[in-house]
């Protein structure tokens, strides 16, 4: 497949370029409202086309858009990159409306392209680990999911998602999306009611740069979901615990293929093998099976708009100091 | 110091009797309105008097009341043990009403005597050592913290705490005054503002064997506390996380003097050395030297007053669906 990307971005360059290569993919052209910024980008990854307007690359033959420009012009790139009869890869937050998340999920399905989003976190092999053990009853009942998620953001990303609430910036649409999908590949349901508090430290401005959250499953399942931008030693986790047994994850919640696995019943405390493999690779492998029609595991654009919808529930119960219910989005795409 | 027991209780007979007795004071009696059950509990711990009645304690001659009966009836107990000048050591929670906890404060405050709640976390090494790395500052600015609470209720005490409401059962009560005492030793501060839910797999019947919640702190800090009844294998732990370093703690949340600490910082992984000691002895030595009028680290019921006020905004948060304010209990104590 021959790619566009949209946005020059610093994900683009340090996972999704060196990913989409290895898949036998091509990246065709890089678009950047900069031209400067266009250019360097394409020089430094041997990419033929830098652009700085979306429209041109329709001429160049291109099969799929990979979207990562800030969060508020993804929406538009979408439905551009659907007009155009591009398969789509998105970034996650989708967008920062719920309206604008349904718009561009319903324009994908609309030209028949393939909507994914990149929560890469589903193809860490400890979370699909995880799974295995859910799903085969090890823990018993199910009773609560914790999810550590407060890290650092580096200094070469300390931009936008510091003081651009328009951008979606801000720690909640950042990082709550990525903890939403992750239970969501894991237990199977999204939480339908949230509370939570936000924090500023100091290292953003006019938004939070820490947040605190509890989710509700239809199931029964409580979750804590903690996510930060300024705890640089905190580590992340995410755990599962049961009746009958408990997962304790490390180290799991990064871009690296990281994690250590740890499960504890009756029977003692037994290490787990975790599967390696880049998760970036492995999300674009099943992009293309889910372009082949085959079963895949690849967060769709739903389970996109499903994240966001966590995620803005949290940012309302933080200002309004209520329990949320979090959006049907379901209902929202079918209405 | 000459003691009576009210309540022939598990925890007075797991460790109390013994570190009554490991800091040089005498237990003279226990008080239990179950004739049986407190001629059993004297005879097992060689204690001279099995009463029915606690009106027939003064006449023995006692310095101290440990009460380790039902929450319900902490006040009345109290209440007594302070009109016949003894001083008192209440089990948490305090009550099962701040209106109660305030007449317990004030009854003591009133007679002379010295009040203490049997907080005993604070006197793990642990929490000792985590407390002076905050006061040193080695943490940079405190951003979180998070308590991981949620345990196995033993075969042996699963009755009252799972199915009587009125007795303050429910895990709530039951371990949320922990946490709270915990951080505000390591923190000097209480939470102002708290949300919450709850849940209920089946173990405890009408009320809660499982609750998540989120606490704002004045300084700007936020805390997650997580405590159960159903989760056998989740392990315990308690971690701060600052700017410039994170505290991680397990296993420190037991009635056993245990816990690993990490500091983690820009200089790297260092585990700290982590002082052993039997804590309800910690306790009492502690309530001795409030007793003596020097410095010490007990909980006292004014603390103990602070820590049922979280519990109970928890439990109003879960159930109303809202942020809710914790009691000023200074400003009820002084009102």
């Amino acid at each position: 497949m021959r790619w566009v990307l949209i946005g020059a971005s610093t994900i683009a360059g340090e996972w999704m370029v060196g990913a989409i290569r290895a898949v036998g993919d091509e990246v065709v052209a890089v678009v950047s409202g900069d031209p400067q910024r266009a250019r360097a980008f394409a020089a430094e990854h041997g990419i033929a086309h830098a652009l700085t307007d979306e429209k041109d690359y329709p001429a160049l033959g291109v099969d799929a858009a990979y979207i990562s420009n800030t969060n508020e012009k993804h929406e538009a790139s979408t439905l551009f990159a659907a007009a155009h009869g591009c398969h789509v890869l998105c970034e996650k937050p989708l967008a920062t409306s719920m309206a604008a998340a349904v718009r561009m999920v319903r324009a994908c399905h609309a030209a028949g392209v393939v909507m994914g989003t990149n929560h890469h976190l589903r193809h860490n092999g400890a979370h699909r680990a995880m799974r295995e053990h859910v799903r085969s009853g090890t823990l018993g009942k199910l009773v609560a999911a914790r999810i550590q998620h407060s890290v650092y953001l580096p200094a070469h990303l300390q931009g936008w998602r510091l003081d651009q609430p328009a951008a979606g910036g801000g720690v909640v649409l950042d990082i709550v999306v990525h903890n939403a999908d992750s239970l969501a590949f894991l237990l199977g349901e999204y939480p339908v009611e949230v509370c939570a508090m936000v924090s500023n430290s100091g290292m953003a401005t006019g938004m939070e740069d820490n947040a605190m959250s509890v989710w509700r499953f239809a199931s029964g399942v409580t979750a804590s979901s903690h996510q930060g931008f300024n705890t640089p030693f905190a580590d992340t986790g995410l755990e599962l615990h049961g009746t009958q047994g408990s997962l304790h994850g490390s180290g799991m919640m990064s871009q690296q293929p990281s994690g250590d696995l740890v499960l504890v019943t009756a029977q003692g405390r037994n290490i787990l093998a975790v599967e390696g493999g880049n998760l970036y690779v492995s999300c674009l492998e099943h992009l293309h099976r889910a372009i082949r029609g085959e079963p895949h595991a690849m967060a769709d654009g739903r389970a996109g708009a499903h994240s966001l919808a966590v995620a803005l529930a949290v940012l309302e119960s933080a200002q309004t100091g209520r329990q949320v219910r979090v959006a049907d989005v379901d209902a929202l795409l079918a209405g």
